[in-house]
């Protein structure tokens, strides 16, 4: 029986038997108690078992088999009054278990041992509540009518501008012998071409929703940048959308604010109190998550958000730069609740980004969130053939993006969408301070362990 | 409105907007009749107008709005009356696009237009349902409480010996020469260790199975080999589980079992015409899925399976090494129905899989398919600290992977656990001849196509 049906169920003085393993040991002069994790819920089942033999054995980190009656304790609490305890592998720390009972462990202690962080309760919360964050993301797009789509993490496009990129090739150097082509260098031995890792599925995506409809991805995306920032990583994951037939940037806005609310939403009526108790283990101060789940996003352009910064002796850097401390203060003057930042220069966003008529300025946005700063950027992209390719011209890039070009030449149609980092969306729900440990196994610079 | 929705709903005779693109024309003396597809579904929808000036832009391709009356015909179609078609994107097969009306293409003619491919009726099916059939995995795993694991596709890692790997490094000199420490090498320079493209994401599944209890991953892996087959791939997806405090062997099949039974009731039970739909495109037989959904899976011995080989003049290969031919020669000789294949050689089977101690067998299983042989390998895994001590000395691995062995030394647990070709799946379900055409946008050794 897992303990999260124990916890279910209203039910008691039943025999059961739950497997897991031990988190602490009260003993007393004939009883001893201890409380099992076996990882289905953040909250431990208390055992009560007679002292023996064997009780020395009953050791923290332990993995143990429990039978016994579920029982319920005067003061409400339930437990298991067992006599019989199997214990499955035993947890020597003075052989090198690198944590100890009723012992508090920095964030960044517990990164040196990933293979054991995971049974830390607060760490095992972050991963049950990211894979059901992971879900509902899923739901959403489904119940919106999206159609997923593997992008490929494996690309030959290295022009998005995205930051820096990493390029794959194989380790064995016979396989490069073997395949290079006489005018082929050893990076492009195995593909014919250079490969990297994707930085964004965008391109993907606009090819799909010129077939598919509306699309979206939730995958893996990489940067090799040497950043050491609390809100980087150098493999990520990134829910993305593409929208066909979109034309409006409040379009645009309406969808990313109801995925946002719609995810929050479901987390919060699912796991509140999972929430809290990671919050409290991490003593991290309450949030109010109202701002972001009952409030209508605030729209703002860039210049007023730019007279905004200047006049609280913050500008912005030249042309119109905006750093983490410049979100993150929008946000608070915004008194917490999103911005969607809009108008912005062109020469600020990359060359994919329509250009609106009327304004001559980039049809992109960026959502500010407490906590974070940039959580989704998107755009309306440039359908105009003509105008795209005098782009591509410009940056050197068309013989790369004649695909992406023919795009708009063949049952063209305006399209937009936006990515959300799903880490950082983490890192608000959890209040988690470093980025770092909102991922099961994270990587960056000058680490990569397991 | 969807082409979907319409379809879904049995009122008509109401006003409707439609966006899609148009599949076919035929133009009569005073009306042209044209249908469209929107991605929703893989059924068009027949557009009824009457000629006039701006008809003849009414082209293959060519993405449009249309406004009009959902009507019935005398016939029981569905068809839209309309005077009111916006082209949106012209499409000019005369400027270089690949595909012209009424015209089949082989699967690797389409294969070298990625971008286009998506339009094609029975690519654009391939992807709705790999879509759908992903969700099926997900709501598989999550209905048996497993904990979904985003595994890393970047790992240090590179011996778990299942083929050749690739290696990953920054683009950038730059950013190599600015990393690089003294003692380390430029493919080190990032992460102060090589890092690789995960073949597979069982070793951190371990990892979090002894803390989460049963997890599962579902994403991308990568195999640097040099392979021409209808069966392979560079990058491919795996649904992954470990299941924890497992010990037997047959608990694994029925997991295994449940699981591919469940995903494909699922999507025949959603799915049937679209599939159905699909073969007829591509002249693919029918296949009787009750093999597959409603007969127990066959159990057979290595041994006994070679003695069938042998008798029918197909020896295994020495060290009973079977090839896919075998493989699929052994699903026909049992009707049909698939096979878990068990009791191996251990030296056939990778170091951390679980020696019986009574056989002295590795325990270890594949599940042999129709169509693919090789759909799934699993194993229990070495829980014996020493045994695993021992065979990692012997492969010179342990100073690799110690983190590994120490799993074995605190709070252990016996687990077991299988991976799944995902992209196997499909060419089974679907009847796909080659795995590239399962994948929207597939790499094989000298393709790495956008």
């Amino acid at each position: 029986m897992r303990i999260s049906d124990i916890y279910a169920s209203t039910s008691t003085d039943y025999e059961t038997k739950i497997k897991g393993w031990i988190k602490s040991v009260r003993s007393m002069k004939k009883t001893i108690f201890f409380d099992v994790s076996d990882g289905s819920t953040f909250r431990n089942i208390q055992v009560v078992a007679e002292k023996n033999a064997n009780s020395a054995k009953i050791d923290y980190g332990s993995s143990v088999e429990i039978s016994g009656k579920l029982t319920k304790a005067p003061s409400g609490q339930l437990e298991i009054q067992s006599n019989d305890i199997k214990i499955i592998g035993s947890c020597d720390v003075t052989q090198g278990y690198p944590f100890v009972p009723r012992t508090k462990y920095e964030p960044q202690e517990l990164r040196e041992y990933l293979h054991f962080r995971p049974r830390t309760t607060s760490f095992s919360s972050m991963l049950r509540i990211r894979d059901r964050t992971s879900q509902y993301i899923h739901d959403f797009f489904h119940e919106e009518k999206f159609t997923g789509i593997h992008t490929p993490v494996l690309t030959s496009n290295d022009c998005e501008g995205a930051g820096e990129i990493f390029t794959v090739l194989p380790e064995s150097k016979e396989i490069i012998k073997e395949m290079q082509k006489e005018n082929k260098t050893e990076t492009e031995a195995f593909f014919d071409s250079k490969a990297f890792l994707t930085v964004s599925g965008q391109f993907h995506l606009e090819v799909m929703a010129r077939a598919l409809n509306n699309v979206y991805s939730f995958g893996p995306v990489f940067r090799a940048e040497n950043s050491k920032s609390r809100f980087h990583l150098s493999e990520f994951y990134m829910a993305e959308a593409e929208v066909a037939f979109l034309n409006r940037m409040e379009d645009l806005f309406i969808l990313i604010e109801k995925l946002v609310k719609y995810v929050t939403r479901k987390v919060l009526n699912h796991h509140d109190k999972e929430i809290s108790n990671y919050r409290k283990l991490l003593s991290l101060p309450y949030v109010n998550f109202s701002k972001i789940v009952d409030q209508p996003y605030t729209v703002m352009n860039l210049e007023d958000a730019c007279a905004v910064l200047e006049r609280n002796g913050m500008p912005a850097f030249e042309g119109r730069h905006l750093s983490k401390e410049h979100e993150l203060f929008l946000v608070k003057y915004n008194n917490g609740v999103p911005i969607f930042l809009i108008d912005w220069p062109q020469e600020n966003k990359p060359f994919y980004v329509k250009v609106d008529s009327t304004t001559n300025k980039a049809a992109a946005v960026d959502l500010l969130f407490p906590e974070v700063g940039e959580l989704c950027g998107g755009s309306l992209r440039e359908d105009n053939y003509d105008l795209l390719k005098q782009k591509l011209i410009e940056s050197d890039l068309l013989a790369k993006l004649n695909w992406y070009l023919d795009l708009r030449k063949f049952g063209n149609i305006p399209t937009g969408g936006f990515g959300m980092g799903f880490e950082r969306y983490l890192k608000v729900l959890m209040g988690t301070p470093n980025i770092k440990d909102t991922v099961p196994f994270p990587r960056w610079p000058h680490s990569c362990l397991l």
